[in-house]
């Protein structure tokens, strides 16, 4: 069996310093999306409702517009819905995954010659 | 101030779901090469002898050919070598990292739009 290289990585959004965006994040606000609550999407991730809740207000406070939005009801009364800057955002963070992806899949062979002996 | 997006990311390469070589390992074979030592290379990183020499082990068993080669006076004692092959990797892997930091630097402007209010 040949050995094969494989390159991993992991790409996400800071902005000063704290992460904006990540997979993580972006998995969540599809969730919502989906579900149309935030205590929905926190429990189909096996996360809290306080930290989804955490996570989306920190989105929230840095994002120039709100990326969810929560109807009456109170935190974990009313439903929640995702915004169209949020739905744009999803699109760019997973725009930029496949970028990096096809950079990874054009490295993944280089370093195959340190794998297999010369024939 | 005007808040900026970073984006943040890490490669490295797999060989049968191991970790083959990564910025770690990388930094311990210039280590080694710089002070003729393994144990000398684990104390500059702060890293036990015994974790840098099953690094070594694992990189030197995982390559077609020795990473690292020790000279007579067993593993703690005599000196220590990186092959021609490791500096080859070495260069391979940070010529990687750079078209990495390529990417993320083309990459960067695209998340700002989200952060700035349309003027």
């Amino acid at each position: 069996m040949t050995k094969q290289a494989e390159i991993k990585g992991r790409v996400w959004v800071e902005v000063g310093g704290v992460k904006f965006i990540g997979p993580g994040k972006v998995q969540l606000l599809e969730l919502i999306g989906e579900h149309g609550s935030i205590s929905q999407a926190a429990k189909a991730m096996g996360m809290s409702y306080r930290k989804a809740w955490n996570l989306i207000d920190e989105l929230n406070a840095t994002a120039n517009e709100p990326m969810v939005l929560t109807q009456k009801g109170g935190q974990s009364g009313g439903g929640a819905q995702i915004t169209s800057q949020a739905k744009e955002l999803i699109a760019y963070f997973k725009a930029m995954q496949n970028r990096f992806s096809a950079f990874i899949r054009e490295e993944e062979t280089t370093f195959n010659k340190f794998l297999t002996k010369n024939q």
